[in-house]
């Protein structure tokens, strides 16, 4: 490569493609533009500071500004590039001081995504909130937090504090809504709960938690319910309504009165900002290929603005997730200062915590899908224990496996259970990587002893029974 | 198939295969000889029966004897399996009533393996113990509870009761010698001192749980004598001694009074009945193909007693556990009515407890192995947190990974840690039985969220940094 390395986007691929460059190769020039004041935070770490299990804000930095500049790397916090110029090869920055443009010789583009408002209204009322970036995680740790009680420590040198005191300022509510059944609305649900919140969760669609499937997100629902909350499936909201503050959600079924509404209801690439200077994928998201190039020379995206290839398919797919942002930032990263590295594939591996469940997911669980893909999909759901039954702390684990009919090949699955159930499903990432078969999979040699595992660990189990319904039906 | 399917031994294997056998063919005649009075039961859930996390002896028994019969299978106890003539295709077996012949059509060799009782004498005082069997850990239990506080309803009706009640009425010990640091020792280290005993451990080599590398025998060690136990490696016992009852234990380094002695320094294979009916392997235990047939027609052989094929070398190997036996025994029981099934390679996977951490290790380690197997062996060793950082219950995971300079590939690894460590090794088992690469394990798509894992799980950061060294030495 020749030229400055230009980063858009400070947060995980952004700043894993920055350093790894700028390790791998000291006299690269690495510029990184990031909009906002934060850079290089855990996201997936924000429900568990609004539940006060993380004190700290600044626990969620991975890197501090200090700890990036000391690697070497010229970042430029409150700088936003505006646009491309592909011809030219420049971007445009529009910063404190005015508008600038900077050459670049590589570019990355990981400006990630943003929460989804529509489609109600209300999201700008004081005590509605989405959850996206550590600002709103601080806001709705204020605003939950009585006013005698807030501590401005718990809130660091670069949120936006004027916000954040407004809301500390207001009286906490007694009542929350929550927005969307997905991972926000899930692990939010759990936050409120334990302010002592008298929470509902509004779901559009049947069930929760969708990408998990119909038997997880039931099980995840009664479990939400054992826990206080009060869950609404198939129940769209139109409305956050209020005057100046928050005080109704109009949904289906009637409305519900609250102090609170937290809207989790997607998210959505930022991409706008390129104006068709990058080709966009059928998701919307920017298309990449395996080593996380554009449709433009020396222009790469990576993390939640961009797509990957999907595992089982090697097709296209956008599943905006933290370790896939990281893994392509790095792979691009080091592909620019030697042998092109590819970001690697997605299955969809996910996993969420529910109050005591653990729920995973990788590859192709939902029948429709697959046919889609172009599989004749095949599935059965099993339970086992998540340890010998005789040994303390054995507990259900519900696995469903799907695989194709045709080839016997494992398409994907799902854990749930609250034993260690979650990062079971790694095994079932690694055999999609790897495109195994089902029978392949009941005849894995995991790790068996009583207080980790039964004997036929409850992957095992779900693969011998999906291996001999598809050797009965072929 | 036709006539008879006999099965000698009543345990993992020996069990699986018939069950599955009778299942898939109802009008099969199956006799299964056992010599002992327990079958199917969790040898490896003893050392909690000794420590008293399971209560009772029965609540590690599979299937009773009266389940077996509900089956269909002609389960005989107290029958011993002296000598197989495969040219007549008959055992000889001894019973109660005198010595029969039994003619097979299938024969399956399920003999398992008994624990070492060499070199040192004493194991035939009162006190002294190998753990192998349900009798003995009833023997332990009963030895180790105060004779005013013994239940004989602690032990269930097929245990021997004679050994067990000579047991209960001695006063209980205050010292414990644990003879070999393997999985036995570990696991009963942890056992004796929920008792409140003072634990010594003697291990031969100089770490202990030598499966699972140096870097692992230190930290268990480290571990242990935080718990109270005095470790002794590179010290060999050559007695235990006592008059009528062990009081001492005499090793390299002197001796050590102890009212209590258990041994546990490994098993050995079951075959000396057969007398060269059947072929060994190099291992001393039975040969056996990919489907578990031996070197005579119609006989196969499974678990503690037979060879299996490795998943890295496809050469035949000795690793006794438990997994191993079930599925092997499943998948010859399925084999003799349908499709021949593979009993599936071996990994050597294992998992195993010791007080609070977690092990886990699988293919190869030890470089010296792997290099006579024909690979050109290269490893790290990392420590990465177990969630993210800023999560509760965070704890440190060490990740040992070899890997192949020349081709890439992964050859085994090893896992330690206080949270959820052991079963993280099924990620490198599924790989290993992928041949995946170092680098390829590295982009594998596992579940990440904060309370299950950091962005980059152990295994992940494990095989970047391997997978570094191989590029850069290659």
């Amino acid at each position: 490569m020749s030229g400055t390395f230009v980063v858009v986007g400070g947060d995980a691929a952004g700043m894993s493609a920055a350093s790894k460059a700028k390790r791998d190769d000291p006299s690269l020039d690495v510029i990184v533009f990031e909009k906002g004041e934060w850079v290089s935070y855990a996201h997936c770490g924000t429900p568990y500071y609004v539940k006060g299990e993380v004190e700290k804000l600044h626990d969620l930095l991975s890197l501090s500004p200090t700890d990036i500049e000391e690697r070497g790397i010229d970042l430029r916090r409150n700088h936003e590039v505006v646009a491309v110029d592909t011809d030219a090869e420049t971007v445009t920055v529009e910063e404190p001081d005015g508008t600038t443009t900077q050459p670049y010789g590589d570019l990355l583009v990981a400006t990630g995504g943003r929460a989804v408002t529509e489609p109600f209204d209300g999201l700008s009322l004081d005590g509605a909130f989405t959850l996206h970036g550590l600002d709103s995680a601080a806001a709705i740790r204020a605003y939950l937090t009585p006013p005698a009680e807030y501590d401005p420590d718990d809130v660091s040198e670069y949120a936006d504090r004027d916000r954040i005191e407004r809301h500390a300022d207001a009286s906490p509510p007694e009542r929350a809504a929550i927005v969307g059944g997905g991972y926000v609305g899930v692990e939010m649900a759990e936050a409120l709960t334990a302010w002592d919140l008298d929470v509902t969760l509004f779901q559009r669609s049947e069930h929760l938690l969708p990408p998990f499937g119909e038997a997880i997100g039931k099980q995840v629902a009664d479990h939400l319910r054992e826990h206080g909350v009060t869950v609404h499936t198939g129940t769209a909201v139109s409305a956050i309504a209020g005057d100046g503050r928050v005080d109704t959600v109009i949904h289906d079924a009637g409305h519900t009165d609250v102090g609170i509404a937290i809207a989790g209801v997607g998210i959505r690439p930022n991409v706008e900002f390129l104006d068709g200077a990058l080709d966009l994928g059928a998701s919307g998201a920017i298309a990449t290929d395996a080593y996380g190039r554009t449709s433009e020379p020396n222009v790469y995206a990576a993390g939640d603005c961009a797509e990957a290839l999907h595992t089982v398919t090697g097709d296209p797919a956008w599943v905006p997730l933290g370790l896939t942002a990281n893994r392509a930032g790095r792979a691009i990263g080091k592909s620019l200062t030697g042998e092109p590295e590819p970001v690697g594939e997605i299955a969809g591996t996910a996993v969420v915590k529910a109050f005591d469940l653990g729920c995973g997911r990788a590859g192709f669980l939902d029948a429709a899908s697959a046919r889609e893909a172009g599989f004749d999909p095949v599935s059965e759901t099993i339970t086992a224990g998540s340890r010998s039954g005789y040994y303390p702390g054995a507990a259900e684990t519900t696995v469903t496996l799907l695989g194709d009919r045709t080839s016997g090949r494992l398409l994907g699955g799902a854990t749930v259970g609250k034993d260690r159930a979650a990062k079971r499903i790694d095994t079932v990432a690694t055999a999609l990587e790897a495109d195994l078969s089902v029978e392949e999979v009941q005849r894995l040699d995991l790790g068996y002893a009583p207080p980790f595992s039964p004997v036929w660990d409850p992957i095992l189990v779900a693969s011998k029974v999906l291996a001999g319904r598809i050797e009965s039906e072929s």
